[in-house]
């Protein structure tokens, strides 16, 4: 288990309009005024668990070891769910025990799993309808001063996980869906470098097919510049995922593709 | 009065898309490179003084002692109303005259306002456009390195301020007014967990009847995992209002409620 | 040559939703944990290279002497485009070479410009869609770190650069463009106050008149408060250009004009 360090991440659906990602920069800063928080992002659409879960799986390694990462998509705030903190063999993680953290947890070592239950450490407030602020957001800053783990709570052996979303062969194509749709529109699929290399062993060609909504797509570029404004064409991202683009367009509003579509590599 | 901290909050309608907030910023760092800036919120709609004073009144209380809260949405912005800057027991508060503090104000003792006119203290530009940068950022601070806030101007003792708006008897019904609808889609109002204790007594009944654009919700749930998914119900708030929400969906867009409209307790 | 502070301003078009701002962030702390980031704006439309400049060039000279100012808005991301680090005398500046820092180097003094191109200063990551994660942010914190700009990559002499658009004289009238359209819709021209200054020496006039997408706009005021709200109305701005203004509404939503639109001074 690292040391945590005074630098902490947040990532909510809160959105950025309201006082709520406010509030817990406040009860931190509060409990510790040296805290660093770098905000992961507010804009996960309302409710979306496993957005927040794409999001930190593919940014919370580049930070420090030692950084605590905070993580609120919580509909279930309020009610039996527990609030969980999470130590790793490099980081700490907060969040809901809904699921939230299943992607991330497959990257970690020696995980420990405990619920916050410890009232010392919790915001004494009116309402059950803000967790992030009365419970994730003391504990991460109490963390920052140097409490244990053990502290907050015993140890559980059963969060809540997502079943594993793989590709899977179908005849002679391998089948992924799209799990994430960027800002710029570019849609990302569950298929990696690894299962593109076993596409090209299985075929014993080194260029491959790619079918998604209706449009074929010859073969991979390497990069954005390399694609077409009027055509999507498909990359291997800077996350390893395989996806499609349009150069300086979206390629999800022209395909009309989002998440949970399907697409294919022959 | 407070010392001052290096920590400052900034409020504004700016947007996060135009270089309003950075310059704020960089003027503040170049003062003093020291300092510490949190965004409370940067999307208050364009000139909705009194959804900046509900934000601010939300959420700065969460901050240490000797925080400075800067919030500047500022239709009069080069006018003659006056810049102000306001000491209390445990924060500052710069912010246009013009009723923002308003709500604010309300919570904190021993009150000193003050004008800022030093022009020492100010940012030598062009255009009078742009308050928030050239007077705001620096008077905050200088703050921060020490300055006294009777250095800044004079005394005054007539602000801005806005008719308070309470709730009021009607008949059997206690009436109030939704006062803001968040990122959610929560429609938040001005009864307060004290007006509903008046209500419980005044009924000699536990639960109530809560009447809102048409719609009858009976009591109070304690968390949004308690509500419907297809019915609005109410919660007291972590604010400790009581808010009008719909279980994972926006209760504002279903009822078709906005700010200032009715919401009766029976 | 200004020593580099610990201090970056990120500026791009990613938008705040996904995790691209996060992880440059993340790069950053993980080389040089005491960096501070201030984010200039994440919300440059997708592409607007012209704009980023824009923004860039009006808030970089608020920042203390020897900020490191990033920005980011790269279509050419992984071809043959050279990542840029330029040193002035006041300032560091990381870019792609495709322009964007033309007009912010119009007002930078003893610039020299470097092409980064140490793979030691690179993070070694899958893919080539991501610069800004992987060479800019890097760098970045290097320079922090005490790294001289020479061991980062040759020096060029023939950086991209787009070509100067000054308003110009047709007749009677100083003919100008609309450069940017901000959140308030306020349209900004690139017609400043020193070119006010010829138009009332050719004319023997204090007072001008503004043509403007069919609307004829008699004289500037001094503030936003001395507009009206039905009728769009001139003003020099926070930056010293002409803007036109709607009282709190958008004149550009109301004239119906955006970038690139003519405006002319009589």
């Amino acid at each position: 288990m690292p040391s945590a360090i005074s630098l902490i991440t947040l990532l909510t659906d809160f959105g950025e309009q309201d006082y709520f990602v406010a509030s817990m920069k406040g009860v931190m800063l509060n409990i510790n005024p040296q805290v660093r928080i770098v905000d992961l992002s507010h804009r996960v659409a309302p409710y979306h668990i496993e957005d927040a879960g794409y999001l930190l799986k593919s940014s919370c390694h580049y930070f420090p070891v030692g950084t605590i990462h905070v993580a609120v998509v919580d509909p279930g705030v309020g009610s039996a769910r527990r609030p969980l903190l999470v130590s790793t063999s490099r980081y700490f993680f907060l969040a809901p025990d809904n699921g939230l953290l299943s992607a991330v947890l497959k990257d970690e070592r020696s995980t420990e799993i405990r619920q916050i239950e410890n009232k010392q450490y919790r915001l004494d407030s009116e309402g059950a309808t803000f967790d992030g602020r009365d419970i994730f957001a003391p504990a991460a800053a109490w963390l920052t001063r140097g409490q244990a783990p053990g502290s907050f709570g015993r140890l559980i052996h059963d969060p809540v996980t997502f079943p594993e979303q793989e590709p899977a062969w179908e005849g002679p194509a391998l089948v992924g869906r799209i799990v994430y749709v960027d800002h710029f529109g570019n849609a990302i699929s569950n298929i990696t470098s690894p299962h593109l290399s076993e596409v090209r062993k299985y075929t014993k060609r080194t260029s491959v097919t790619i079918h998604i909504a209706g449009a074929t797509i010859d073969d991979l570029v390497t990069c954005y510049a390399d694609g077409k404004t009027d055509a999507p064409r498909a990359v291997v991202n800077s996350n390893g995922h395989v996806e499609i683009f349009l150069k300086e367009g979206s390629a999800a509003a022209v395909l009309n593709v989002g998440k949970g579509d399907r697409i294919e590599i022959h």
